[in-house]
């Protein structure tokens, strides 16, 4: 555990070290769960956006994009139920004045009982070794079987109690005795639900104003367009719109980094189906997406299918593509059949006709809607956080490398001038006149050549291109490959072609 | 005045049938001044962001870019001035509960009077025809010397009132007898300053919770940034910052389309320079943002600068590019000298020194900063409404293009076999999964040809595909180009590079 804290921490501090993620507003001493991308952040999330923009967008016939705005008419947040159920459980420490989420003391409280029984089992284990049945000594072990029996009946109540009756939850936190992680108090206020959409006012003041949201997901951008889409686009079932764009929740303890922001973007595709064939549709999002997350050769190991077993109110199906973060394996992606429950809700609340004309069934229907939703922010941890990797070299010495998959890279090739003199500045800025059309190139003459390699290794930039005296005589020049280390001796006019080989879009996509 | 109307209502009906801007939530009768971009607008408007941000950040060895969070620190607000002073002057009606800028009232009075000189003038002009002399009229003619100084005498007191005295705005509203433009009444409420920002609270309670803004320009995400982009970066004076994204406005009276939005999007850079070479670069900049502008191919007659007199209480210089929009000359681009002021009130603000050290003067200072603001939505709106375009025919029918420059255009080719049979369909295909990694491509088999032909010129797209009968005997097709109408026999596998010859960044950025 404490090695994936350190890694943890080294992402972090290697990410604003080498300008890829500043804290927001940080002379201010930052704003709680708001990040700025930086000069390199930047240029990796705009390619893995257009990495998920062309798959989804440009490469398929029947799939269109969208750009809703941030800002919508309220209604929207009732029909989708946000108004009424996008809440969280909070309790208060009275003596502390710290807020937690009430679920969260009690599933934290649970965990401790885990953490016992498997103490107990673990000490079983090393007992009795390769003798030791373990399922059978959870269900014997008088200890195993209080601490687990006890967790499941608390969790139980919890569940019931976070639907029916939230004053049952703070008595249960205080049956369980439960004190403030920070302070120990038990002083507790009532549990109330509290909503985790930021509001803000349309107008200029308090009696005229329209009370608005920021909008907490951007499905909703779709289904209301999904008419107008159909119609101007003259779109053909099945069809999908796609979107990328930010969204906002007001998270009580919004924690990881870009795991969990209060500002985050998504980028969302909602699929349009007939009733009944959603079940297809399901199955092929859940394989295109993985194949997709698959071509940029972050390692198989590190995905996983987490098949939900509670379905949200107005899903049929769902599963998460997790990935392997830092800290543990954790949603990356989710995969939904949400049936025909949001256009049915906007059909409902706004009174007009969501319906869609089949014209080989000869009839009207509300499409079903499949939706891959994956969070650009954590598409962006797992890449970074993945590529970050200490190497010990062959001489004993390490060296810090982010082997950020080539097509993702903010910047494709460094220029490097072997000395700052005899012309060589020249010609390196000549070949970056050349090659800055087509690819993001950085030019670098400071330091000894080889602390300027390390700097590109820790950018994560695939190519070092060094113009050296020998490329004044015969117009070659040494590129360095970024993970290999391996140096060769090209032609300037080859260098385009190399480094587009490497880095098109094209050719990660055909992996797929 | 008519005709341009005209026009303008064209622009916005067209923008909605062929999919490029609807109406925000508008199954819910939209949201005033939030518009959403369709299945073609989101791609014209990705296509005019990439465009800038390759000619500022990828062509630029000394620019980087950012992309720093909507919500921001509240004390920088503060700080860039936006608390105190980013208001607008409100008065409503109490009969009609109508809301308006009384600054506005009294300018569209003004307006009146000036209309009625011109008339004047205009009588005269055709009456003495040749032999007339308006200077020498405007200075003499008893009604038109009346209309004007009375103009110039409100506008001034105008002037004092906002800055010195709200109520003598409301005085001078009630001495002209200002009616409410919609109703006629003449019952006015007292003139207040409202502020534009949005508000919002951070924080799921009343008492704990801290009062947000969304941004209302982008600029300030970059300065609070300055120093970390400046240190990670290892930037040297001088150096640019660029960053596009979301902005918000709480605006009144907001109209004019896209014009004028209560959500927009900017496109900003800011270059840090020296103090004392802020002049150099401000002029250097107005050149390069025109030349940028210019080479899209709209019309150097549409552009115009406007050098601001009044200046902003940060600016030492600054203009406008002006665009001729559907409703006028209007601003399209800002380039402002905005000298120190923003470091330095950060600074003040914070605590914190926002100094460099320039190692080549050997001295530390706070940069003076040029800065070049785009709005995105604007460009779209000049870019689609100067391309939309009714065209008569020879054969005396008419025809509606959108002659959007090619490297903007959302699709670039559509493939369209001649008849839905004899196999045309499937080689229509086969060529669009050829092209499809390198270009949007679009595929079309409904209705005749001409129809279709038709239709892609109404949605810009520069070039269509056709294939027939002889496409199978000798593998060509026919490609026609949407401003000429005119139809070439090519190979098929010609095609990719007449396409990329004519879409191509590169080529158009070296038009700069």
């Amino acid at each position: 555990m404490a090695k994936q804290e350190d890694i943890f921490k080294n992402v972090v501090s290697h990410a604003k070290e080498y300008g890829f993620i500043f804290p927001s507003s940080e002379v201010y001493d930052g704003l709680s769960a708001v990040y700025d991308y930086a000069q390199n952040g930047v240029e990796l999330k705009k390619n893995i956006r257009e990495y998920w923009w062309k798959s989804m967008v440009q490469m398929n016939e029947n799939i269109v994009g969208l750009d809703a705005a941030i800002l919508m008419h309220p209604t929207t947040w009732k029909a989708s139920g946000h108004v009424d159920a996008f809440n969280d459980p909070l309790i208060d420490n009275k003596d502390s004045k710290k807020r937690y989420r009430a679920d969260t003391l009690v599933e934290d409280y649970c965990k401790k009982l885990e953490d016992k029984a498997k103490k107990e089992i673990d000490k079983a284990k090393a007992r009795f070794g390769d003798a030791f049945n373990e399922e059978e000594f959870v269900t014997t072990n008088a200890r195993v079987v209080e601490y687990l029996g006890k967790k499941k009946e608390i969790l139980s109540r919890l569940a019931k109690g976070m639907t029916d009756d939230l004053q049952d939850v703070k008595a249960l936190i205080e049956e369980l005795g439960i004190a403030d992680p920070e302070t120990g108090s038990k002083n507790w206020t009532d549990v109330k639900q509290f909503n985790l959409m930021f509001g803000t006012k349309l107008g200029a003041s308090a009696e005229s104003a329209m009370d608005l949201y920021l909008r907490p997901e951007t499905a909703q951008g779709i289904f209301v367009n999904f008419l107008n889409v159909q119609k101007s686009g003259r779109m053909k079932v099945p069809f999908g719109i796609a979107q990328t764009g930010k969204a906002f929740r007001n998270e009580i303890v919004a924690r990881q980094f870009i795991f969990r922001m209060r500002e985050f973007e998504q980028m969302e595709m909602q699929f349009f189906v007939r009733p009944g064939e959603e079940m297809k549709w399901y199955h092929h999002w859940k394989d295109t997406r993985l194949k997709w997350h698959l071509s940029l050769g972050l390692g198989k190991e590190n995905y996983r299918f987490h098949d939900h077993e509670k379905l949200a109110h107005y899903a049929n199906a769902a599963a998460d593509i997790e990935f392997n973060f830092p800290f543990g394996f954790k949603e990356l992606e989710g995969i939904h059949s949400r049936t025909d429950f949001d256009l049915k809700a906007h059909e409902k609340y706004s009174g007009r006709k969501l319906q869609y004309f089949d014209a080989e069934l000869n009839e009207n229907y509300v499409p079903y809607v499949v939706e891959t939703s994956v969070g650009l922010d954590r598409m962006f941890l797992a890449v970074f956080a993945t590529s970050l990797q200490e190497e010990t070299l062959e001489d004993g010495s390490t060296r810090t490398v982010l082997k950020l998959p080539a097509v993702l890279a903010p910047t494709k090739a460094a220029v490097l001038p072997l000395v700052k003199k005899d012309g060589l500045p020249e010609v390196s800025r000549k070949i970056i006149e050349d090659l800055k059309w087509d690819f993001n190139v950085a030019y670098d003459e400071k330091d000894a050549v080889g602390r300027r390699y390390r700097r590109q290794d820790a950018l994560g930039t695939p190519f070092c291109i060094t113009v050296d005296h020998q490329t004044l005589e015969d117009e070659t020049v040494t590129i360095r490959h970024r993970d290999t280390m391996k140096q060769d001796r090209v032609k300037i006019t080859e260098l385009r072609g190399i480094i587009e080989n490497e880095v098109s879009m094209k050719n990660w996509l055909m992996k797929m």
